[in-house]
C-alpha cells in the first residue's frame, strides 16, 4: 500500500466517464461546450463571477497565476518551503521573466501577517531594490496545515496595504476547504485572495487544474500567457469536461473529504506526540525511527522518509480504508 | 460535417482504452511503467535509439526542441508561414529567452536548401548579428506538402555545412510518412534531423505529443526545462499511455492513411485547377469563389475560408467516408 | 582619411571641457545636479514636458524604450534592414523578453503607413498570433533618408489607428533635424512619435544617448529597467553633463550640420547616376566598381563596402573639410 | 564633508588625462588600439592569461559574469546580504533569464565553506528543484570585510566540488588587496576564483570597470551578450583607456590604500567599542545613537544612518585627509 503522494493516485470514475462523453467533435482549442461552461461552473461554486481557465499542471496553474500578479522587476513572497520555491525547478522565475521570490520563514509551511509585514519593511522601495508585488500562500500548506478564513483575510489585509496581490497555491484546496468546513468564498476572495491555483488532479482527476480569476481584469494577459507557455491544449474540451465533472456533485469536496479521513484516521493512530504538524488536510508528518519506518515497511505500506527521525504519509480520495486502518494500527502499535 | 481541423477531431479507441488501462497506482511525473517504455517504443519505431519525452501540446514539444539547439543568442531558421512563427503566439520567443525567428520564403510553406543557404550568407557572424542556431521545418508543411526524404537530406546537408540544429516539427507527421511512404528512420535522422516534434493530437490522441532526441546529448537539459515550464505532468502515465497505445499495431500510421484517404478523394473531386498546393497530406486548399463556397456550406459542410477565393478543408483520422464521398460529388459538381 | 563610421570620431570640445566641469562630488547614480537638469533641458529643446533619461549606448536607448511600449507578447514593427533588427545582436529580445520584430519592407530603409498597414492587416488579433504593439522607425534611416515632419505624421496616425506605441531611433536624429530644417517637435511628438532615443554619441558625444518620453506615464518603470540592465551608471554626472553640453548652444545641431555638410560636397560630386539614394544626412551609398574603389583607397581613403558594386561612407561632425574635398575630386575624377 | 559613498567621488587625474589622451580617431566598439591591450594588462597584472572586457557598470560586469557561470535553470549561492541580492533591482534575474539566487547567511557579509556545502546539501539534484550552478562572493564584503586567499581557497575547494562556478564581485577588489597585501593572483584564480568584477569606478575611474575570466572558454559567449544586453558601446576606447590608466603605475592599488588609510584613521578613532565590523577596507559600521550622529553632522559631515543606533562612513581615494582628521577628532570625543 503506496502512501507517497496523491499525485500517483487513479483518476476517479467521474473524471473518466466525463473523458468519454466529451469525446465529441467540438472545436479546437478553448473554443468548445465544455470550456465555454467553465467560468459559470466555477462563479457558481464560488458566489461570485470569476474567469476560470484550464492550464494541465499546477506549476502552469501557479505560474501563470504568479505572472499576471508580479512583473518581471517585482518579487513575489512566499514561504521557503513553499512549492513554487522548492518544488517547481524555478517555473516561477521563467513565467515571471526573472521575477524574485523573496522567502518567509513560519512554522508548518505558514505564513503570518507579521511576516509579510517584515518583508516589505525591509526593503527601500527605490530602484536598486526589488519591490514586493505578490503574496502567494499555500493551502492547505506544504505541511498539511489548513489557512482559516480570519488567517486569511489578515493577510488579505497586509497584502492589500502593501499593494501585493494575493495568490494562493491550492493544489490541495479542496481538503482545505473540507478540513476548514469554510466555504471556498471565505477562504479565497472575501480573504483577499485575487488568484486561486485550483488543484484537481492530487483529488481524482487526470490532468487539468482551473485557475481562477476574482478579478476578470487581472486575467486579461493570461488566455495569450497560456497559449504562449504551450499550454493552450487543442483538445481543450478533455481538460473542462474533467473539472466540470468534479465540480458536479461536489465530487471535489467528497474525494477530499475522503482522503482527509484517511489521514485523520492515520494521524488519531500515531497520536499528537509522534505528529511534527497538526493534520489538518491529508498529510501527515510523523516521527519514527528509522528502526520503526522499516518495520511499518516490512508490513506492505510505502512512504517517504522526509526528514532524520520523520516520515511523510499522504492519502489520497481513493484510499482502501480496510489499508488505512491496518496501517493505523502498525503505527498505534509502535 | 466539418472540415475546420483534426484539432477538433474525436480521439480515437485506442486511446481511450490506453487511458483505462493505464488508470492504476504508479509513480507520479514520469517515474511510472508508461513513461520508463516510451525511449524503447519509439526506439524501435525510428531504428535508433532515441530518447522520448510526452508533452501535452505541440507548442510545447516544438519549443522545447527549440531550446535544446538554439541559445538566447541565436536564431532559428523557419518558413515565413510556419507554425512556430504564425500561431504559437511567440512561444519560441519565451522557451529560448528571446532567440530570433529568421523567416525563408517558399511555395508551399516549404523550405529549399538554397533559401537557407542564403539566409547563411547573408549573415555577418559577428557580436552584432544575431547568429542562425537552427532550422526548423514542418512535415508535412502548413499546407499540406510532404517532404522527401532526399528534400530533407539536402536540408540536412546545408544544416550540417552552417553549424544549424536541425528540427522536425512533425504536428502531421505521420500523414507525411502515409503519403511517401518512407520510413520515419529515412524522413528524420537518416537525413540529419536532429529533433522531431512527433503529432499524436492532430491524429486521434487527446493530449500527448511525442518529443524525440536523436542526439542524447541534446535532450539532457530537456526534462528540466519541461519541469521548468509546468510540462511536466504529474500522472504523466496518462500522456505515455496515449502515445504507447498509438504506436501499438501501427495506429498512427492507420490514422494517417485514413485521413489522407479522405483528402485524396476530395482532392480528385476538386481537380488540378482548383487545388491551390498538391495535396500530400489531409490538406486542401481548393480556389473557390465566395459563392461556390456558400453553395458548399448550404449542403452541411463547414470549413474555413482562407484567403480571397480560396478555402481550407482539413480531413480527420476518424472521417466519415460518406461524407466526404457526397462533400467531394458537390465539390465536383461546381 | 577613415570614412568608416561617425561611431569612430573624435568627441568633440565641449564634450571634453563638461567632463572635467562635471568632475566633483556629488550624488551618486542619477542624483545630481546634472542629470537633474535633464528634464527641463530637453523639455526646453522639444517645445513640451518630456522625461529624460541617460544611457550609455544607442542600443539600450532603444531596447529601454521599446520595452516601455511592447510587452513579452507583442511585436515590434519595424524595417527589415532596421538597426534594431541588423546590428543589435537581437537586443530587442532581451530586453522586451522575447518579443517579435515584424520586418516590413520599403526603399532606403524607410517605413511608409501602407506596409505599416499591410502588417497589421495581415494579423489575426487572436491568442495564436503576436499582435503588433509598437512601430519603431529610424530618422535619419539606416541608408542615410530623412523623414519630413508629414511623412512622421503619417506613420503616427497609423499608429495611434492601430493602437501602436511609436518609436523613433534617432541615432542620427540631429542629422535629419539639420537636414530637414524641421523643429525636434515637428518630427517627434508632434507626429504622434511617444519616444525617441536621441543619438549623441555619433555626433560627437562619448558615451551619452538620451532616452526621450513624450508620455510621462511611459517613463515610469523605465528607472527600473534602466538598473536592472546594469545601464544605471554610478556616477551618471558624466552621462548627464556630455548632453548638456551639446544642448547647451546647440552643439549637437552644429555637429549635425558639418557632418551633412561633408556628405553633401562627397555626393555632390558623385553625382545622381553613383548615388544609391539620395543623400540626406551623413551617410552614402556610392555605386563604385571593385578597381574604382580601389583607386579612390589608393589616394588614403579608408571606407566600407556595402555591397557588390556598391560602398558606404560615413561623415562625422569634425572631418576635415579639405580631406572631403580632395576625395570629392578623387570621386569625381572616376 | 561627505562620506555617503565611494560611487559619489570625484574622478582621479590618471583617469581624465587618459580620456583625453584617447580622444584619438580609432576603430568603433573594441577594435581599437586601447581595447586590444586589456587582456595583456591584465594578464601581467593577474599573471596568468586572462580575457578582461570592459563594461560601464559594476551590475553589467556582475550580471555578465553570472550568466556566464549559470543556466536560466540554476541557483546562484550568494550571501544574503550580497549586492547582486540587494542592490541590482534583479538584474540577475535578467541577465540569466531567471536563474535563482540562493542565499547564504554568514556575520559581515561572508560566506563560509561551511554555508556552501549546506546549501549544496540541501538539494535534491533531480528536475524538481534548482540545483546551484555557481557561488558568488563580494570582496571587499558589503560590510567592509576582506577575504583572506586561504579564506577564499576554502570555498574554491568546495566550489570545485560542488561544481559550482566561482564568481568575485570585486566592486571594492582594490581594497581587499590593499588590505590585505595579497597578490591579486592569490585572492582570485589561485584560489579557485573563475570571474572577476574587478572595480574601478568607485576606486577613482569614471565609468569603466574590468570584467575578468581566467578560463577563457568561459568568457567565449560574453562578447555577444554584452552587445545582446546594450553594453558594448561605440566608442569603447574611452572605457579601456580608463582601466589601462589605473593599472598603469599601479594607480589603482594607490587609490586603494588611500582610501583604506582614511578608513583606518576613523576606525582608530572610533575604538572596537563602536565598530560594528572590523574595518578592512574603505567602509566603517559606527554604532552611534541618533544624538551623536547629529552631533557629527552638525559638525559638517555627512553620511548614511544605516540602521537603528548604526551608521555607515564610506571613504574614498581622494579623501581630504585633513577633514578625515577632523571627522576622527570628532569621533573620538562622543
Amino acid at each position: 500500500m503506496r502512501f507517497f503522494s496523491d499525485n500517483a493516485a487513479v483518476v476517479c470514475p467521474a473524471v473518466m466517464a466525463a473523458l468519454g462523453d466529451s469525446n465529441r467533435l467540438d472545436s479546437a482549442y478553448d473554443g468548445d461546450l465544455w470550456s465555454s461552461r467553465l467560468d459559470g461552473a466555477f462563479s457558481d461554486l464560488l458566489g461570485r463571477d470569476v474567469r476560470a481557465l484550464w492550464v494541465s499542471s499546477g506549476t502552469a496553474a501557479n505560474c501563470l497565476g504568479l505572472a499576471a500578479l508580479c512583473p518581471p522587476t517585482g518579487a513575489i513572497l512566499c514561504h521557503e518551503q513553499a512549492h513554487i520555491e522548492q518544488d517547481e525547478a524555478g517555473a516561477p522565475g521563467f513565467f515571471t521573466h526573472g521575477a524574485k521570490l523573496s522567502l518567509l520563514p513560519g512554522a508548518g509551511a505558514k505564513v503570518s501577517p507579521a511576516a509579510v509585514e517584515d518583508a516589505c519593511a525591509r526593503v527601500r522601495y527605490d530602484v536598486h531594490q526589488v519591490p514586493p508585488a505578490a503574496l502567494s500562500i499555500t493551502n492547505a500548506t506544504e505541511y498539511g496545515l489548513s489557512y482559516r478564513p480570519d488567517e486569511i483575510a489578515a493577510l488579505g489585509d497586509v497584502a492589500k496595504r502593501r499593494g501585493l496581490g494575493f495568490h494562493m497555491d491550492g493544489a490541495r484546496f479542496a481538503n482545505a476547504v473540507a478540513f476548514t468546513g469554510a466555504s471556498p468564498a471565505d477562504l479565497t476572495w472575501r480573504a483577499g485572495v485575487d488568484i486561486l491555483s485550483f488543484g484537481f488532479v492530487k483529488n481524482g482527476g487526470m490532468n487539468a487544474e482551473a485557475l481562477i480569476f476574482f478579478d476578470p481584469a487581472q486575467a486579461e494577459a493570461v488566455p495569450r500567457a497560456r497559449k504562449r507557455s504551450g499550454h493552450l491544449l487543442s483538445k481543450g474540451r478533455f481538460l473542462a469536461a474533467q473539472l466540470l465533472a468534479m465540480l458536479d456533485g461536489d465530487v471535489w469536496l467528497a474525494n477530499a473529504r475522503a482522503a482527509n479521513a484517511a489521514a485523520r484516521t492515520l494521524a488519531n493512530a500515531a497520536g499528537p506526540e509522534r505528529l511534527v504538524f497538526p493534520v489538518e488536510a491529508n498529510e501527515l508528518f510523523v516521527r519514527m525511527t528509522a528502526e520503526e519506518a522499516a518495520a511499518i515497511r516490512a508490513q506492505g505500506f510505502d512512504f517517504y522518509d522526509w526528514a532524520p527521525g520523520e516520515v511523510r504519509l499522504v492519502t489520497s480520495w481513493d484510499q482502501d480504508m480496510a489499508a488505512v486502518a491496518r496501517l493505523a494500527a502498525a503505527i498505534a502499535a509502535l
